[in-house]
C-alpha cells in the first residue's frame, strides 16, 4: 500500500509552488483575523528556512509524510512547533494540491512561452539568411515547385507562432486561484480569496469550490498544446533528417547536434533531430495517461488525480528538450544552397509556371495549357535539356503565339519570384512576412 | 489502389464548403480580371445547380472521380462545358482540400458553441431549482460535507464554460484562410486572397503558403477540445449512473432518457449517461488517430492527410451526440431531494464544522479540535445518534467552553450555509454564482 | 545536445542485463576462437567486479560516458586495461542495447506472470469463502438478477487467466536473440549465436540482424498485454471503489488498504484502489507512446529507438504496483454479506425467475411469460411485499395453473441455485470452477 | 435519445454472426427437449429466409428496432408468427451479442492471417529476386554498411510472420462461446453450451457467465495486434516514400500504384504507400478508444459497450486496405539496382570491414584497428577514390602487414559477401531464411 500510495518522490518538485501558497495562504489568515500576525509571522520565517534547506539539499524528504505537502507541514512543526498547525485552517491538501499544481503548470507555460519565441527567432535568422535560396517544394516526398529555403523556413514561424498563441490561451485561461476551496465545499471562515489570488499573480479566485479541487483541464489543455507543438517539431525534425542525409545532402549539422563515426566521415547520425522526433511520442503518451485518468470520476477529488504530475512533468520535460535542442539545430545548420538549387531546377519543376504563362498570356483554357506543356516536356526530355534550355521554335511549333517572354518563367528563380501572392514564395514575399514576425516577436519580448 | 485511394464516401460531407469555397474564388477571379465575369457568371450558375443537385439527393456521387473537389469539377463541366476549367485557375486541389475542411470544423465548432451555451442553461435551471437541496459532497466516492445539489451542478457549468472558452479561442485561431496557398508556392496570377477571406468570413489569409496546404493543427486543437470536453461529459455522466442506481437513489431519468424492463419495475438503465460516457472512447481515440497521422510528416501535402477527416467527423457527431444527450438529461432528471438530504446528514457529515467551531470561536488550534471532534463522535456512535442530537452536557464534557452556539453548524443545512467563502456551497453564493453565469450566458446568446 | 542525448539515468536499470549479454558474449569469442581464453577471463572478471561495484553502490555513473552500456565499457577499460576493447569484436551497441533491453523485459514479463498467478489465487481462496453469499448481479449498475459473490469473483480469475495467457504467448515470441546482427548487418567473425542464445535463454537467434536492431514490437506487445490488464484491474478497482461506499456497503478495507479521517470514522477512502484505477492512464499513456515513436521509422536503428525505455519501464512498474496492490485488497477485504444478501432480494429481482419458471413448467410463450410476471410485479408493489411473499392465490388468478412449487424460484437463493447451466451463478458450478482454476493454477506453479 | 441509442446502422454488420448464433441456439433447444423440433424448424426456415432477403438487399433494416438483434427478431416474429417468441428462451440480448461480435472478430482474424500469408509470399519472392542486389543499409538514415535488397525485405517477412503468429495466438484465446451466459447469470433451463460452441465452431463455452457477456478483451488485444501490425507497414511504406523520391530512386512504382501528373512526368506520387502509412492513426485511434471505453467499466454489461463494434470495425477495414495495398505495391514495385549499388559503394561504406579485416587476420585491437581505417579514409578521401582504390602501398603505409588479401573486403559485394553469421547480409545466409521461410508458409498454407 506505502509502495502504492507514496507519491513525494515525484511531488517534491512542486516544493517552491507549495512554498508560495502556503506563504500567501498564511498573511491572507492573519490580515483576515483568523490567526495573529505573531503566528503568521513565525509560520512565514519558518516557511523561509525550509525554502533555505531545500535549496541548500538538506531538507530531510520522508516518504513516511507521503508527499510534499505533507513533508513541508511535518517539517515546519519541527522548525516552529505548533503553531505550524494553525496554517491549516481554512484550507484542505485538497486545495493545497490543485493551487500548487496549477502554479508549476503555470510557470512551466510561462518557460514553454519564452523558448517558443527563441525558436521563432532562430528560424526567422535562417530564413532572413536564405531569403533567396532555392530549394525544391515537395509534395508526397516528390519534388513539385521551386520554393525558397526562408519560405520553407517561415511555414515553422507560423506554427510555432500558433502554438505560442495556444499556450497564451491556455495561460489566461488557467489563472484562476483554487485555494479557498477547502476540502471541497469551501471555508466557514472569513477567508479573503481574492488577496491569495493577488498574492499568487492569478487573475480571480476559481468561483466553485468542488470545481476547485477536482478541475484537470487547466493540465490537460497544456498537454494538448505542448503534443500539437511536438506534432510541429517531429514534422521539422523528420525534415532534418531527411535533408542531412547524403542522398539529399541539403543540410550540414556539426558535432554539437550529431555524432559522427571515426572511421566513416560521412556519417553524421542526425541524433538530436531523431530524438527531438521521438519525443512526441512522450508527449502524446502523456496526454492520453491523463484523458484516461480522468474519464468518469466523479466529484470532487479522487487519489486517481494523484497520477496527473508524472505524465505532465513528464510532457513538459520532454518539450523543454525538443524546444531547446530545435533551436540550437537551427541556429546550428549549414545549408548547402547549390546542392539544394541544383535539385530545385531538375524534374522539369517549373512546368507548372510553363502552363501558367499560357493560360495568363495567351488566355489559353487550362487543360489546353496543360496539354501544351507536357509535349514541351516530352521534347525537352529526348534532348536530355531543362526547359529553359529548349529552343523558342521548339516551343513556338506547339503554340505559335509563345514569345522570348516565357523564359522569364522557366528558371526555378523565376518561377519562384513570379510567386507573388499573398504568402507566396517569391522573396519579397517572405521578407515582407519576415519583417511581420521580426516585429510581432518583439512587441511579445517586452 | 482505387479502394484505399477513393476517398468520395467520406469527404462528401464537405460539399457546402466546397462550393461556397468556388464560388467565392470565381468571383474574386473575375474582380481581379483573371477571368472573365461572364465566365464567372457561368460557373456560379453551374454551381448553384450543383447545389440544388445536391440538396435534392440527384447529384450523381461517383467513385471515379475519387472526391468531391473532383465530383463536383467533373460535374461543372458536364454542365457548362469547357468555361468550367477556368475555376481552376489559380487555384490547386491542395489549397482547396485546406479551405473546405477549415470551413468544415468552423461550422462545426460554431455548433458546439451553441450546445455548450444551451447545457450550461440547462444546468443554470436546475440549479437554480435546487440551490437550497442538500447532498453529501463526495471524496473517494465516501461522503465528506454536506454540499448543495444546486453547487455540484454549478462545477459543471464552470467546466463547460472554459470548454466554451476553449472552443471560442480555437475558432478566433483557425479563422484564417489557406485559399490562394495554391499546390504549396502561392500563385503567379494576381489574385486577392483579402477578397476571398472576407467572402468565406476568414479574418485574414494564411501568411505562408506551404503552411497554408498542410496545417492540420486546427483539427487537432478542436479535437483536443472536444476531448477535453468529453472528459467533462463523462464525470458527469458517470455520476448519473451512480446517483440513478437504487443503492443512491439520488436522481430519477425518465423513459426518455432510461430504458426499462417491463417485468422488473425498478429497473431503469441510464442508457443515455453510459453512451455519453462511452463517447470520450471515440473522441480519445480520433485524437489519437490525427496526431498519429501527422507525426512526422515532412511538408508539404502528404496524401496521410486524407486520413485527417475520419477522426474529426466522428469525434464532432461524437460530441454532437453526447451534449445534446446531456443537455436532454438534465432538463429530464428529477432528484429525489429526500433520499439525498438524507444521506448528506449521514455518518457524522458535520464533524469538520465542529472542528471548525471550536477554532473560529474558541481559538483552540486545529490539531486540539480535531481530537475533541474526534472524542465528540465517539460518544455519538455508542449513542447512536447524531452529532446534533448529543446533549450539550456530553459536548461541554469534552470541552466546557462549548455554548449552544455551537448546534447551529451541526445540521447539513447549518454546515452547507456556513461556507460563505466566494464560491462555497453556502446557498447564497451558488446563487450568486448563477446569476452571474445566467447574465454572462446572456450576453453570448446576443 | 547532452541533455536530449543522454540515457544513463534511465537505462543503467539494465545493468544486469548489460552485463550478462557482455559475459555471454566473451565466453562465445573465445569458444570460437575469436578472442583469447586468458582474455575472455580477463574480461569476465572485469564484469564480475564491476557487478560488484553496482550491487554495493559504489559504480561510478557517468553522464560523459552517456548510457549504461558506455558506462560499463569504459569502467571495464579502467579495470582490465585495453583488453576490454577485444569485448566490442563482432559486436555492436545496436545489437547490445536490443539484446539488453529484450531481457529485461523477458524478466519484467516473468515477473508478472507469477503475480498474475498471485492475484489468481487471492481471488480464488475469496470465491471460495463467497461461492454462496449472495448479491446482486448488476448490468447497467442497476440490480439484474441474484448471483453470487463467488461468482463474481471467479469472473475476475477467467479475465486475469487471459492475461496471464496473453504474456506468456509474448514470452514464447519475444525469447529470440538479437545478439550477433552487429550494426546491423551481420557480422564477418564466425561467431556462434546459437551458444549466445543458450547461454541467455534464448530459443534461437533471431533470423534477420536488420530485424534484429530494428524490432520493437516485443516491447509493444507486452505493453499492450500490460494495457488489457490493467484494464481488468481498473474494473475491478471501479468494482471496490462503488462497494465500500457506504451507499453500497458491501465491502469493507482495513487501515492497510484505504485511508480514514480522525474525525469521520465512517470515511475510508480507498486510495489503494483509486490508485490501481488509475494506474490504467499511465499504461495506455506509455503503449500510446512508444507506437508513436515507432510509426514510420525506417530499417534499422533510428535514435528515436531510444525513447522506447522510458514507456516500458514506467509501465512495468506501474502494472507491478497495480498487481500487488489489487492482490493486498483481494486478500484484505471483509464483504458485509447480510447487506449484500439484502440487496439482492429487492427490487424483484427474481421477476425473471418467475417468468422462466412459467416458460419451463406451463410451456406459456416468453411473451405471455412476461406479461404475467409484469402483472404479479404490480400486484406486490402495491402490496409492498416481495415476490415471494405472494399468496399462491395472487398467483394463480393471473394463472390458474401457478402452483407451490413455483416459490422454489422466487427467492434469490433458488434464482442463483438454479442457474445450473455450465458457467453460471450456481454455487455448485461455482464450485467447479474453482477446483477447475485451483487445479490449472497448482500447474503452472510447478 | 433515439440518435444516441440506435446502433443498427453500425451492427448490422453483424447480420451473418447474428443468424449462425440464432440457428445454432434454436437447434440446441431442440435437442435439449427446450422447445419442440417442429418450432425450432419454423425458426429455421424463417431465418433462412432473413438471410436471403439481406442477401438479396430487400431486408427492411429498420431504426425502430434500435440494432440488429431486434430487427431480425422482428422480422422473424413478421415471418414466422409468435412462435419466433422462443427462439429467445434462455437467451438475453447481452449473451447474444457478445457471442455476434466475437464471430464477427474471429472472421477478421482469419481474413488477416491470410492477408499476412499473402504479404510474406509477396516479399520472399521479391526478396528472392533481389537476394545479391546490393543496397546501403542504414542507420539514421545515413548509409552505414552494404546490405542486400533481399536481406532488407526478408526483415519484414520477420516482423510479418511475428503479426500472424500474433493474430494466430488470438484466434486461439478467444476461441471460447459466450453464448448461454444468458444475461449475466447463466440459465435455469437445461442448455448445452457445448453443442452451442461445436456448431459455432468455438473450442468450449467460456466459464463463466459474468465474464461472458461482459469480456471484451478479444476485442482489445485484436486491436493491439492490428496496431503492432499497422506500425511494421507505416515503417515499410516510409521507406517506400523515401526510396521513390527522386534523390534516393532506389524503387519506381507503376501507375496502379502512384499517382502522376500529366506535366510532370518524374513526379510519382507514392499515394497508397503514403496511404498505408496514416492507417497506423486510424488503428492507434481505434485501439485507444476501445481501451478508454472499458475503463473502469463495473460487471456485467453497460450500454458503453455499444460503443465497442465501430472502432474494431474501422481498424480492420483500414488494416485489410493496408494489407492489399502494401501486397500490391512489393508485387509491383521495381528497384533500380544500378542507383542502390551505387549508394551502397559510396562514402566509405566499408570502412568497418576494413578495421573487421584488420582485427581478424592481424590481431590488432579493435580501437587501434579503427584509427589505422580513419587513417586509411582520410587518405582516401584527399586521393578522391573509394577505399577500394587504395594503393596497397598507402594501406602498407600505415600497417606494414596489410596484404592484397584485404581488398577482398573492401567493395560492397565483398563487404555483404563476408556477413556470414547466422541472419547476416551475406547472400547465402538470405537465400537460407529464403527458404525457411518459404517452407513454413506452405506449411501454414495447407
Amino acid at each position: 500500500m506505502q509502495a502504492i500510495n507514496v507519491s513525494i518522490d515525484v511531488d517534491k518538485r512542486l516544493w517552491q509552488q507549495d512554498l508560495r501558497g502556503s506563504r500567501a495562504h498564511a498573511a491572507m489568515l492573519a490580515k483576515q483575523g483568523i490567526i495573529s500576525f505573531n503566528d503568521a509571522k513565525t509560520i512565514d520565517d519558518g516557511l523561509a528556512k525550509i525554502e533555505d534547506e531545500i535549496q541548500s539539499g538538506v531538507f530531510p524528504f520522508r516518504h513516511e509524510f507521503e508527499d510534499i505537502h505533507m513533508n513541508v507541514e511535518a517539517r515546519l512543526r519541527e522548525l516552529i512547533g505548533p503553531v505550524a498547525g494553525r496554517l491549516h485552517t481554512a484550507r484542505s491538501r485538497n486545495d493545497q494540491v490543485a493551487t500548487d499544481f496549477r502554479l508549476w503548470v503555470r510557470d512551466q507555460v510561462d518557460l514553454t512561452l519564452q523558448q517558443l519565441l527563441a525558436l521563432q527567432e532562430a528560424l526567422l535568422q535562417r530564413a532572413e539568411q536564405y531569403a533567396d535560396s532555392l530549394m525544391p517544394g515537395f509534395t508526397h516526398l516528390q519534388p513539385a515547385q521551386p520554393v525558397t529555403f526562408g519560405h520553407h523556413l517561415m511555414a515553422y514561424v507560423e506554427m510555432f507562432g500558433r502554438d505560442h498563441s495556444r499556450f497564451a490561451d491556455a495561460r489566461t485561461r488557467m489563472n484562476e486561484n483554487p485555494l479557498g476551496s477547502a476540502a471541497l465545499a469551501g471555508s466557514p471562515f472569513p477567508i479573503d480569496r481574492f488577496a491569495t489570488s493577488e498574492a499568487l499573480g492569478f487573475d480571480r479566485p476559481m468561483a466553485n469550490s468542488l470545481d476547485g479541487v477536482s478541475a484537470r483541464d487547466f493540465a490537460l489543455e497544456s498537454l494538448s498544446h505542448a503534443a500539437i507543438c511536438a506534432g510541429h517539431l517531429s514534422r521539422l525534425a523528420e525534415e532534418i533528417v531527411i535533408w542531412t542525409t547524403p542522398m539529399f545532402g541539403f543540410v550540414r549539422l556539426s558535432d554539437a547536434f550529431s555524432t559522427g563515426s571515426s572511421i566513416m566521415p560521412q556519417k553524421r547520425n542526425p541524433d538530436a533531430a531523431e530524438l527531438v522526433r521521438a519525443k512526441t511520442g512522450r508527449i502524446n503518451g502523456s496526454l492520453m495517461a491523463l484523458t484516461t485518468v480522468m474519464k468518469g470520476l466523479p466529484l470532487a477529488y479522487s487519489k486517481d488525480m494523484q497520477e496527473d504530475k508524472p505524465p505532465v512533468f513528464e510532457a513538459f520535460d520532454a518539450l523543454d528538450l525538443a524546444l531547446r535542442a530545435m533551436t540550437g539545430m537551427i541556429l546550428d545548420l549549414e545549408a548547402d544552397t547549390a546542392k539544394m538549387r541544383a535539385a530545385a531546377g531538375a524534374g522539369f519543376s517549373t512546368a507548372t509556371d510553363l502552363a501558367d504563362w499560357l493560360v495568363r498570356n495567351l488566355n489559353i483554357p487550362f487543360r489546353d495549357a496543360h496539354h501544351i506543356t507536357g509535349a514541351a516536356v516530352r521534347i525537352a526530355e529526348t534532348k536530355g535539356v531543362d526547359l529553359a534550355q529548349l529552343d523558342l521554335a521548339d516551343l513556338q511549333n506547339l503554340e505559335a503565339r509563345i514569345t522570348e517572354d516565357v523564359y522569364k518563367v522557366l528558371t526555378p528563380e523565376a518561377s519562384a519570384a513570379s510567386r507573388q501572392s499573398y504568402g507566396g514564395t517569391a522573396p519579397d514575399q517572405v521578407r515582407q512576412q519576415i519583417q511581420r514576425h521580426t516585429l510581432r516577436l518583439k512587441e511579445r519580448r517586452l
